[in-house]
């Protein structure tokens, strides 16, 4: 295994990571009790295992769908995540079949895929654009670099080698080859890890053709599309835009598209202008990330508000109730961002991250692990729910995985600094020039903003403490035991104390944690005239179960007074929002739509819950956005 | 020729009512002059009327389409109205040659469908539910009946005898006849007037056979659609209210399903209701109108809010930038209250009538006369245009027939009464009691609320002028002779001036037309926290042309100042509002997507014009509701 070569900081690995929390920890264990083998049972009871067997034959019922192969690569991915941290029998068993059914499953040549294999042997390599084969191909990496590293076994991963040296061997610029990509992107930042877990520098050259090869002239979905007897012209999504293809990747300027591919491109494009130093594919990357988060992404941090590309659309248009905000898409904007944060440490990156993690991609998943959002919108009717399943299962797994890797978003490290970029409660386990350093967190987080850290060391060690200033925060109060530290450095949202630690030194923050009112950019129409409520990182809705009175008949004043109210036996045990507000009155509307005089407003009182925990009681409305007035 | 036999009051028929004023006078002139003559351009460049030559043969294109008849019969409707109000030999020429056409067609057994007799003769009568073959019939008697009426000719009204007896053959209660009826409402009215105009009893008792037949069970539609070897449960519109046909008319309580659907049902119901004196089926049409226009009406009387079944959904479901809202289901409203207004003198039917009339309907139409809407929304981001033309042609001619027919809506009179329901300049030449008399209207109404009306009798006349006072207006100074009238009765919103009449005794009216702010029931959560602005009948709305900032940044304060400005030079001659509102400032907001301070305001100045007159300037943004702040 090679030394991870990359620019900027490394993330702790989740394995250094011990979660210890109220927030998390519950989380993390359901996933691993609930989730895990629900989700087995899922991909056993549909079919999606029992296809590696490769026993299906025309006629046969069901069909091995295209993308099924990744579904079940993420909850190999998810297990491993998980018996990295806590050991189970069960689950070890259960991926160790899932494992061996897949490897079982490689062709001669290297070739898996569940589909093409056994469907339609002939068409192999022939639609790039819409079917989903490197995109199978680069979650199956995943997969076996996950199983590696939890396992220590090299047999998924020594498929997948064989696997990713087939597909080099058919795709590039060298004469003889296919210069195609996958209408889907993944693979680009599957073949880095694969690259990182082997030291294998091919992988890291195929994951950079793939990526600079992208949106190039002549097309190579047109001449793909031709060879099929296609016409070019008549692509279903109309622009290759909807797959980042429509300009090479230096070019782009504007995030579009189908999110959820836009992300995982973009993830794998900051992996390699990371590993290259590549300055110019960075700040490409910055602007993409600054045209997302300042013009197209939601309060939760949900993206993609367009179910028709299940992506993005213009400038400022962030519908509510018709959001489509993928779980996938939060999960890939966290990918994405942790990518940049490590390239360059700046906290507006770690706050993007933390608003997806904390709300638009945690919202996918039911408190008791079992049931899911695909779709995330910001305000429902009443109409929807979690379901257990989906036949296109992408999210399910992807929620699990990243819920299982939770720890490795927390804590950056690099030759001289010790990095904290979330706050949880649990210890962190670093080595920094040869020294072995515990950070130890104690914090209610995301409930309340005091932090206490605890340094422990074998023997005094000199090195910078760098601990991130949330962008929610309006500012801190530091203290090094029990001193308050007055004139601490911050360097682009981190605070920095660069000293010679001792044993049991301890930093207190305090992040004063308030209700805030939240207004939309006016170039927002459907957010125009509204307010929403954030405390700390959490983004708040008001449900149907907590409010008799509907969400378009509430305005929240200016002067609302607000109530924060840790509720123990809520929802796993959150913190409630009680405000005073005023609310529309029909009397006197009796029979009448239209009148000449505004409706009257009486005195209510609201209460908000986290969005991310909406849709785990009686079914009804939501609404994270009301009427400011 | 019978008698009108109905209960109630009698509309004055457009033939003897002049249109003198600068609104509906060079509308009426437009759509003579271009409308009329465009429209038949397209029926024949479509092949709608080639395919009454029934040459088509299999394989040939156009395949006649199963409701192109209704789109000829509506054009022949609109064509005889015109040339009754002003003899046009041109309009005449292609009307006759349409007419030729039509009833070479006509089979033996006296069938008339250009569909079925060519592309499908063996299929006629099997799908009543979807296939428009009685629509097709009924629109064909409206249009005989229209001919009839402005020529004298029997020619076409002959041959929908013919069709209407074999209809009347084909379709009963009794033993060897079909129980069926349409899917798409339209021959029950059109049978009153074939009645109305040939006194055949057998016209009307056919239509009471349809409009009570409709909804029993066993189910016309499950054992049509069986004996057509489909399932009965497997309708594509999910459910018969679609079609107004769950439940037998009598039952109904809800207005449901498509939207022209259900108006011209209900109108033919009205007039059966009118005709039998039939108190309980009138109180039925009463309670669903009451139904439609206190919970499911735009503010432009525009109606049926989703396109997926071109109709209703819940109450208070009132979206405005999706708003369906088609020309044919606003035309369909005003025949339907103009008919609950003839059997109920109360001025709330008039006023649901004359929303729909100067607002949602009109707006079907451009300006110059030669361009559509088939969708009325009352929002549009500025994609949404008029076209020349739809493949699913039913508004043009029908928004034109309404035109041609502007003048039957004004006056209603029976023995004792001489009714104006419509301030419209010109004259209404009425016989009461044997005696001839003239009213003669001047105003510059929807302009200004002065209407002045002159009686013209040859010797004094006792009879009571009814005088509407519309829903719009707060209040009413009336003079007669130059005197006030202090003591006028009033009986459901008209005003009764009861006397021995003298020739040129002259009525003043004066209805002050301020601007209104109009808000909605809290229960439209569309438009919550919203204003809206009307001026008499005239519904208002913002266009992009106008406005510089977009409406999501506009807000409309409570003490805002209106300026009403007559515009001749304007989109034909229209009142203007000036307001006086305030506008969010993006500044500040470069590159932030989401803040705890809200945008700020600053002074600026909006101009709104009606709403019928959208998109007759340079495309762009429209929207009737504002925030009201």
């Amino acid at each position: 295994m090679s030394d991870d070569r990359r620019g900027g900081n490394s993330p702790l690995p989740f394995n250094k990571v011990k979660i210890e929390d109220n927030f998390w920890g519950p989380r993390i264990r359901t996933n691993a009790k609930q989730t895990i083998p629900t989700q087995f049972k899922q991909l056993e009871d549909t079919g999606r295992l029992a296809a590696f067997k490769l026993e299906w034959k025309p006629g046969m019922e069901p069909v091995p769908h295209i993308f099924w192969d990744s579904d079940v690569a993420k909850w190999i991915e998810a297990a491993a995540y998980t018996i990295s941290v806590q050991s189970d029998a069960s689950i070890e068993a259960m991926m160790n079949k899932t494992v061996d059914l897949l490897v079982s499953s490689q062709q001669p040549d290297g070739y898996i895929n569940s589909h093409y294999t056994v469907v339609e042997p002939e068409n192999r390599w022939t639609n790039l654009r819409d079917c989903h084969e490197l995109y199978c191909a680069g979650h199956l990496m995943e997969a076996a670099v996950a199983h590696y590293r939890a396992t220590g076994k090299r047999t998924l991963l020594d498929a997948m080698c064989k696997y990713a040296d087939y597909i080099d061997s058919v795709f590039g610029v060298e004469p003889g080859k296919k210069r195609g990509y996958c209408g889907h992107e993944e693979i680009e930042l599957a073949l880095v890890k694969l690259y990182e877990v082997t030291g294998n520098d091919r992988y890291l050259k195929l994951s950079e053709y793939f990526i600079e090869e992208r949106g190039y002239l002549p097309h190579y979905f047109d001449q793909e599309a031709i060879a099929r007897g296609e016409k070019a012209d008549e692509y279903w999504a109309k622009t290759y835009a909807y797959c980042q293809a429509d300009v090479p990747v230096r070019e782009q300027t504007t995030i579009a598209g189908h999110a959820v591919r836009a992300m995982y491109f973009y993830s794998g494009a900051a992996d390699l202008a990371g590993i290259n130093n590549d300055s110019g594919l960075f700040s490409v990357l910055e602007s993409l990330l600054d045209n997302l988060t300042t013009k197209r992404m939601y309060l939760t941090g949900g993206i993609g508000p367009s179910a028709s590309n299940e992506g993005f659309t213009t400038d400022f248009d962030l519908p509510n109730e018709t959001a489509y905000a993928e779980t996938c898409a939060a999960i890939g904007l966290i990918l994405w961002s942790h990518r940049m944060l490590r390239f360059d440490l700046d906290s507006h990156y770690a706050d993007v991250m933390e608003r997806a993690l904390y709300n638009g991609s945690l919202s996918g998943i039911s408190l008791d692990g079992t049931r899911y959002f695909y779709e995330n919108p910001l305000a429902s009717s009443g109409s929807h729910h979690r379901q257990k399943w989906f036949d296109c299962a992408c999210c399910p797994p992807n929620i699990t995985r990243m819920i299982a890797s939770l720890g490795s978003y927390v804590y950056f490290y690099n030759d001289t600094d010790a990095i904290v970029n979330l706050y949880v409660q649990g210890e962190g386990q670093l080595e920094i020039g040869g020294r072995h350093i515990t950070l130890k967190q104690e914090t209610n987080y995301p409930w309340d903003g005091n932090v206490a850290i605890t340094v422990q060391v074998d023997q005094s060690s000199t090195f910078a403490l760098k601990l991130r200033i949330p962008g929610w925060s309006d500012g801190v109060e530091v203290s090094l035991n029990g001193e308050p530290l007055e004139a601490a450095d911050v360097e682009k949202g981190y605070l920095k104390i660069n000293r010679e630690w001792r044993n049991g030194d301890k930093v207190e923050l305090n992040f004063p944690m308030l209700v805030k009112r939240i207004y939309a950019n006016p170039n927002v129409k459907q957010d125009s005239g509204m307010v929403a409520m954030q405390r700390g990182p959490i983004v708040y809705c008001l449900e149907g179960v907590d409010n008799s009175i509907q969400p378009h008949k509430i305005l929240l004043p200016d002067d609302a007074e607000f109530e924060a109210v840790f509720e123990p036996d809520l929802l796993g045990g959150v913190v409630t929002i009680i405000a005073d507000a005023l609310c529309l009155d029909d009397q006197g509307w009796d029979g009448v739509l239209y009148n000449d005089t505004p409706p009257a407003a009486r005195q209510c009182t609201i209460k908000a819950i986290p969005y991310y925990a909406w849709d785990n009681r009686e079914p009804g409305w939501m609404s994270v956005w009301l009427r400011n007035g």
